[in-house]
């Protein structure tokens, strides 16, 4: 498998901590977004979306959006499950990383940001600010859900890592990067040291990616 | 089951076409969005999250998330199935319908486009604006995915509806709202209209909702 993506994506990050949960090998292509090497003809014909991350199987098929990468994943390769096995607590751990990665991300992602520098002609700060007040709009949310829920375990969903975790942990990530004031959300902060005690989880960062030493 | 929704949100239409391609009955519960009713007291109970749609089961448990949702209703009551069986078809399909609610929805979402307004100050012209590039960079990767793909069939994915098709209709609404010139995405129109077609997807529109008649 090759795993087209990069360092600093949190939806790369999320796909490159399923592969490491599910101890699957993979091969790391690096397409560099400020560069806009996503945008180029070759990978345009191999996702046509023109996004990372996107999972080239060794079949040819080309897999794209992390959720559904990860859920492939986690049916193709069913241990360790990155889902409960009830109804209801599916339900849950989607709906926490979709309040992630439908509420948060998607407003704060690169592309946007650099549609309120230009053309919208906003400085930094405003950026910034623009950040934070959606990072703390679903962190908010997230951590009443989390702190309030009896199902909540040592991870976001009972005491093994879910698809919730793959999630949140890199949506933590970017917000420190942010210097988002991470104080009022404990549970996630709890969950999210958790999570990076595992090598799964803290071998997929950034920090850790080809991309990063250059 | 109680729907708690309103009849302009995206995300609630998803839910409400899951709900009769499944057959099942509901009670409507409207929150009107922009007098602010999903951000009252008695809603933050019922969903921490303080958006709609969330699902009130006869159980008393609650569902949040549209795409959680409609992957639970598959779940509890499988027939018609509104995934395919084959695991690439599942992450095309999952793919396709995150294209929609995780690439172009949330930064389209009403939300957003009231913070471009204030603190931001821009004027309804920009706005829209904002509205059609990312109506248009969404739409240009999905006309290309879907026109391109040999497993499009009159819907989405094969000749059946799935969360694809759910997710791609009320984008399509949304879009016509804000004047997006559909032109450019003949395959995007065509499904659309082979969906509207069925009255699970006709009956689930926005104006035939009871808030469409206040």
């Amino acid at each position: 498998m090759k795993l087209h993506n990069y360092h600093l994506s949190s939806a790369s990050f999320r796909v490159r901590i399923a592969l490491n949960l599910k101890g699957l090998p993979f091969t790391y292509v690096s397409h560099h977004l400020r560069r806009a090497e996503h945008r180029s003809e070759a990978f345009l014909r191999l996702n046509p979306q023109g996004l990372v991350p996107a999972l080239e199987l060794d079949d040819g098929a080309v897999l794209t959006q992390s959720m559904a990468i990860v859920e492939f994943l986690d049916e193709a390769h069913p241990e360790p499950p990155l889902l409960p096995r009830d109804l209801h607590g599916r339900a849950r751990v989607r709906a926490l990383a979709q309040a992630i990665a439908c509420d948060i991300h998607p407003i704060n992602n690169l592309r946007v940001l650099q549609y309120l520098e230009t053309p919208l002609g906003h400085d930094q700060a405003t950026r910034d600010a623009w950040y934070r007040h959606w990072v703390a709009a679903g962190f908010d949310g997230l951590e009443r859900e989390l702190a309030g829920h009896p199902a909540t375990g040592r991870f976001c969903h009972g005491d093994a890592p879910t698809l919730a975790d793959i999630c949140l942990v890199p949506q933590v990530f970017n917000a420190k990067r942010f210097a988002v004031d991470l104080g009022p959300y404990p549970t996630v902060r709890r969950i999210h040291g958790v999570c990076l005690d595992l090598p799964a989880f803290a071998d997929a960062a950034p920090e850790k990616q080809p991309e990063a030493a250059t």
